[in-house]
């Protein structure tokens, strides 16, 4: 039986831990977070699903404890306790593991995804067997409540991603392999950009037409970057790109569509780490600046959250440049 | 100074005729409905837009009068008027014009688009310059609202696209030229297809997880259909096929998600025109059945609908057929 510690009691976290107990898996999940735990103890976690059925869970407060005769770490943490939380996995592994990565974006501080910088790190672990990231369309509550859900096991070998696909496998959760690392991660950042810049539409007064024909052009932008990063073009039409925009940028479920969508309200961007910004800042100052590769859009959010432009004047300069004549 | 004749005083015909009055067009709107017409003169259109200010429209219901000196004809009627009416315009028309359709989907009763009909019907006419069609997401309210559109015009002669791009282009609708006639049609058809698949999806209790992964899935078995009629796998990702497939199928603004939607409560497809369903019924019975293509998304909605199969177990092999390894 494989044993699987899932490293956070957030939402991603209970989730996955919900698929593969459903699945009969050995887990335990690690957190911090005593009343977290407690509630999952008891088949629940109220902070995230309020009085949403779990399975019952093992948990653990001690990292070495939940980490015993390990195969699968399922790392769900929040972006900015990963360095800490990964580093101290690394020290306490004692048994061969592959890390399934939920953290999408980039690196804190870092022009590297979270994927790719987990993938450096690993290297000079001899017990990590391989990185592998999920991405795609996936509200962590509708997973909770067994509804179909589609994500991409994202890594390089293929025997490794279907292993990942075995154990999370059943009649509600599918997983994809799909070794188009560069071209699957690119869709998890731009999808959050999109969404900013959908929300931020829908506040200016522009609604679905306006919005369909934008997602449309956006993601020609977000190809144009795939490629230029050696990615896969057609990667960006599969549910890692297409799909996970769908769900996020035309649904007020989503953070980053939120975000944009109040933003003319509240322009508080140092308060909140909202995760399509920081992808902003970090391809606008090393991608746009440094290498000069034109992406309008990331330009025209950059100007608008960073720099203080007015947004109507941007968004409106901005659909403007959609190409009339194809 | 282009003289424009609208057929049509629905919701699609006074939008349009918005658009090109606001380009100073000579514009006249022909119809049947006094109190639409009525309207139409005093600026508002009540029963599509209820006190939305449009432009005042010149308006007649003297068909010959409408033709006179026309450049441009707006076909704005609905599918199962467009025979008789088409054969009037073509005995009372005197001048060079350019036919511009907006009506979608198939012929009535027969197995060919509207836009393929209507060229072959008019190739007999020497006055008739050329028959192009408007697709895109586009409601027709958020266009009388000025929100910024796009939508594509479909020919095979790129000098009457352009002219038809001049007439309509302004701050707030753009029209892309397009030829490639059958990639477009059919995405404007398998729109509402999708969107019906997707409104039965929330029906039965599967939300955007699940509907984002379907509607990803569901282009490529577009593409599959367009492919096999010659048309570019790639009109399938332009507006006028992701474009009005985001527009339309996660939105219950839209008719056909909203079929789909109340399906299970009422299931009396006899009492209402729903271009989806027709268009289920056609190709399921013309390619199908006829031509042996599979089309499992068609088929999976033909028996739902016409052989009332079980919605539930139907839509749930439907998903599990989307294949698991790429």
């Amino acid at each position: 039986m494989n044993k699987i510690a899932i490293i956070g009691s957030g939402g991603m976290g209970s989730a996955c831990g919900n698929v593969l107990t459903d699945n009969k898996n050995n887990v335990i999940i690690y957190g911090i977070n005593e009343s977290e735990l407690n509630d999952l103890k008891n088949g629940k976690n109220k902070a995230y699903f309020n009085d949403l059925k779990l399975n019952k869970f093992n948990t653990t407060q001690n990292l070495e404890e939940a980490l015993i005769d390990v195969n699968y770490i399922i790392l769900a943490v929040p972006t900015k306790f990963l360095s800490a939380v990964f580093e101290n996995i690394l020290l306490n592994l004692k048994s061969k593991a592959i890390i399934i990565n939920v953290a999408k974006g980039f690196w804190p501080k870092k022009f590297i995804t979270v994927h790719d910088e987990l993938k450096i790190i690993a290297n000079k672990n001899e017990n990590v067997v391989d990185v592998i990231t999920l991405i795609g369309p996936s509200f962590a509550t509708e997973i909770v409540k067994k509804q179909i859900t589609y994500v991409a096991a994202i890594g390089q070998n293929y025997q490794n991603l279907l292993k990942v696909q075995a154990i999370f496998e059943n009649n509600y959760f599918h997983v994809i392999p799909q070794n188009d690392e560069k071209g699957a991660i690119i869709g998890s950042i731009y999808k959050n950009i999109i969404a900013i810049a959908s929300g931020m539409l829908e506040a200016i007064g522009y609604n679905i037409n306006t919005q369909a024909s934008f997602i449309t052009y956006a993601i020609k932008e977000m190809i144009k970057y795939i490629v230029y990063c050696g990615g896969n073009r057609n990667t960006a039409y599969e549910i890692t790109g297409l799909g996970d925009i769908i769900l996020t940028a035309t649904s007020p479920k989503s953070r980053n569509y939120t975000y944009g969508k109040n933003f003319l309200k509240n322009n508080n961007y140092s308060q909140i780490t909202i995760e399509g910004v920081e992808s902003i800042k970090m391809l606008y100052e090393n991608i746009i600046k440094l290498k000069k590769l034109e992406l309008p859009i990331i330009s025209a959010l950059y100007k608008i959250i960073f720099l203080n432009e007015n947004p109507n004047k941007i968004l409106i300069d901005l659909l403007n440049f959609i190409p009339k004549n194809n």
